[in-house]
């Protein structure tokens, strides 16, 4: 019989996806890491808690968006937080950038790590990279007492329960902002405008207490239930849609199997409802 | 136990939703026809020969994209044809238009209409309007000989197998094509870019070989698998973003939940991997 993986939303419906292995299933301190083999187009598949992280087969949609939109906004970006992110695919997209120096991911969880760099390789490929510092530690502690450190922020957190709840909260907004250099941008990974229309604006709310732009970009997830994510785009300086960097952008398009500047530009208008839930 | 309707696509992923109730189900001449009432933020839902069709708390997503990016790129829509969409839907968005004088909806299928009429109000509300002639033949010859008919005909076609094969041909297209006034345009409905590849492929090569003009825009359809939908822009004369109606725009705009002019622009820029596949 067909086994199914299926990750169905308090609103009541979800994905599902064909099983065929579970290739790994472990407890660590914070959370049920867990990695299988579908028997589908996805590939492998992550999931912590039983919700879906990302697979093989989709999981550029989600990580050339937390990465690209943000980072072409800068116009040098040297220094790259990533918080979270233990599966590496946002590493990975940072890299690309060739002005960058190095990235530092603080992922609270290093059993995500260790079972991503060996079942996962095509995400985490770049995690061994020598500009990749990777610290396995709570980032609400890390960012506390950073100041004036990265040019750029990547909040790609899990939902705001479970872990990754304190990575949802005015405090820790407020020290990321504090970590970041003149110029600095953060973004940060924010629901679903279809599911989560609570969580959102709720997240958005703090968001706006501490940065003066605030602003949202979306695009499809076919993983993600209603298939559609949100991510805010927050800085004290940057204005959305400010500044495209042609030179790297050319290069980096290149590599992408989705990002490119329409694409880029597009990304900034919403539908209606989302309009007025922020 | 909790039962779910599951539509898993050949890519071996796809939707759940928790169900409550079938209300309708019967076999017509050409397909099974369903409504469920699901234990989910969807509410209802219709389905035909079990594939998703539309569910009354995300059907906007797909009418108002069909109906209103073609519709806003015309000066002066009077009279409208609708090819499938026995739902009523997308004849309920077009009636938003105050320039319509008519619109045909030529629907294979009675029993889709019919059950769409007594389960799916909200939806089918408009199919009583006087404006809307209804006619429940095969759009394949009842196409054949329309000449200088139509400024908008609009595609609204269930997938390229089953009942609707025939609507994916060089020869309908062509009839299609003849169709049309001076001016006019075609939307298609052209399945999701993750999920479809081959069909997509197969169905823009078509197109392109009837209309000088056949370009792509995408949008977010939370219940089709992907949660991710294509429609082709075709005309021989209007190209696409080459005019939105203020007076018109505006006013549709406030009864719209996902449509608005920014997300109309931004609507024809598309990822990497589907301008290649294109």
């Amino acid at each position: 019989m067909t086994q199914f993986y299926q990750e169905i939303t308090p609103a009541g419906f979800g994905i599902a996806i064909k099983q065929k292995e579970i290739l790994f299933s472990e407890q660590s301190p914070f959370q049920k890491v867990e990695v299988f083999e579908s028997d589908s187009s996805l590939g492998r598949v992550l999931t912590l808690d039983d919700l879906m992280m990302t697979t093989e087969g989709d999981e550029y949609h989600y990580h050339e968006m937390i990465a690209h939109i943000p980072m072409m906004h800068h116009k040098n970006p040297k220094s790259v937080l990533v918080i979270g992110g233990g599966d590496g695919g946002t590493v990975r997209e940072i890299l690309k950038h060739d002005t960058v120096e190095k990235v530092v991911l603080c992922e609270i969880d290093g059993m995500v790590i260790e079972a991503c760099k060996k079942y996962l390789p095509t995400i985490s490929c770049e995690l061994d990279n020598p500009k990749c510092e990777i610290l396995v530690e709570d980032a609400i502690e890390y960012i506390k007492d950073k100041k004036n450190m990265f040019d750029i922020v990547l909040i790609d957190s899990t939902d705001p329960m479970g872990p990754g709840e304190g990575l949802f909260t005015e405090e820790f907004y407020t020290n990321v902002k504090n970590s970041l250099k003149e110029g600095g941008i953060v973004c940060a990974q924010s629901e679903s405008p279809f599911v989560n229309k609570e969580e959102i604006k709720k997240m958005y709310t703090l968001l706006k207490k501490v940065f003066p732009i605030c602003s949202t970009f979306t695009s499809n997830i076919p993983t993600y239930p209603g298939g559609y994510w949100a991510w805010a785009f927050c800085s004290e300086t940057v204005e959305p849609l400010s500044y495209w960097d042609e030179r790297r952008g050319n290069e980096i398009v290149k590599s992408c199997k989705i990002y490119n500047k329409d694409y880029h530009y597009a990304r900034f208008a919403l539908p209606n409802y989302l309009e007025e839930l922020l």
